[in-house]
């Protein structure tokens, strides 16, 4: 088998298709994007790039904060809903039956019913092209209490995460390993392997 | 159930656990990172994270272009032997096993094996912290002729991409639907579901 060239396009994957949510309690939206990542690990940094037409670009820009809720497979559904249509017109925490509650150090609600979010102040706004770069720091996590194991650490297993690749949501499925499996002495190895 | 506010750390996911390849076809290393994504969509632009001290950093910033090679199930274990050791010890392509071919782009190696591999072009160096991020253009992507179904289209769910969330690699499983999906009429939607 051999390859054949592409022109360059957006074939990176797989990647957190996260339903942002801005704005206040009162008056939030939330929008669904996949072009985001993590950027720096010590400060805790990531980015959200958005095209400037889209509702909740002028509420982060105007606030400087939003959070990003992970998405289970359960809510893939709703976040694909979420990222085809517009704030302008319907409040999508009521369109889709999600629950808002509060952040930790934000007036931004967070969504309820997502296993784990994000809280994120923005930094720097980055013009690229289609879309801008909304370079953040996470200030803070909250983490839902049903993915915390009896020894008080994060299962994210339990998150039941969707991925998100060229323009298809997948489940995440079988566990491979942990970082550094393949180094490890054997005995680990095989106690990896088995869950 | 509630939840428990933690602080700021890199808790997104899932995140494409990548191969990056840097160097001339002589002399070549590969280095593993999950802080990557897209950033924006036309012109299509991605970035890598690093931290300073790997030895990719001096061959990226220097040479100003590298490869992003997607990591299937299969190669996960090469994937996580190659960020756990550095190029300044060992030709990883030998040690791995792996294959170099020419890019069409640029003189940097792509693996062979990884299925999807996008050419990257640096734009800017952004220092953030622990880590700097490379800010790039994809500028040509290579598709494995065994992704490309007889109508030409590419089938994202045969490269059998693996992804990473919190320290751990999984495979990724059932697709769920396509983008889009929960907006069309309900004969299209059966169909996506059934796939």
């Amino acid at each position: 088998m051999g390859k054949t060239e592409w022109k360059g396009g957006t074939l990176e994957g797989p990647l957190p298709p996260v339903m942002v949510t801005c704005g206040d309690m009162e008056h939030a939206d939330i929008v669904t994007v996949a072009w985001t990542g993590i950027v720096c690990t010590q400060p805790p940094m990531t980015y959200i790039s958005l095209r400037p037409s889209r509702y909740s670009y002028g509420i982060i820009k105007e606030r400087g904060e939003f959070v990003i809720n992970l998405t289970p497979a359960n809510l893939v559904r709703a976040a694909d809903w979420c990222g085809n249509h517009t704030g302008r017109k319907v409040d999508k925490f009521k369109a889709c039956h999600l629950s808002k509650i509060a952040a930790s150090h934000m007036d931004v609600p967070l969504i309820e019913e997502s296993p784990l979010a994000l809280e994120c102040v923005v930094k720097e706004i980055i013009h690229l092209g289609s879309h801008d770069m909304f370079l953040s720091e996470i200030v803070g996590v909250d983490v839902d209490d049903s993915l915390i194991t009896p020894e008080g650490r994060l299962s994210i297993s339990r998150a039941h995460l969707a991925a998100f690749a060229h323009g298809e949501y997948f489940e995440i499925g079988r566990r491979i390993g942990k970082f550094g499996f393949s180094v490890r002495k054997k005995q680990n190895q095989n106690k990896d392997q088995k869950h």
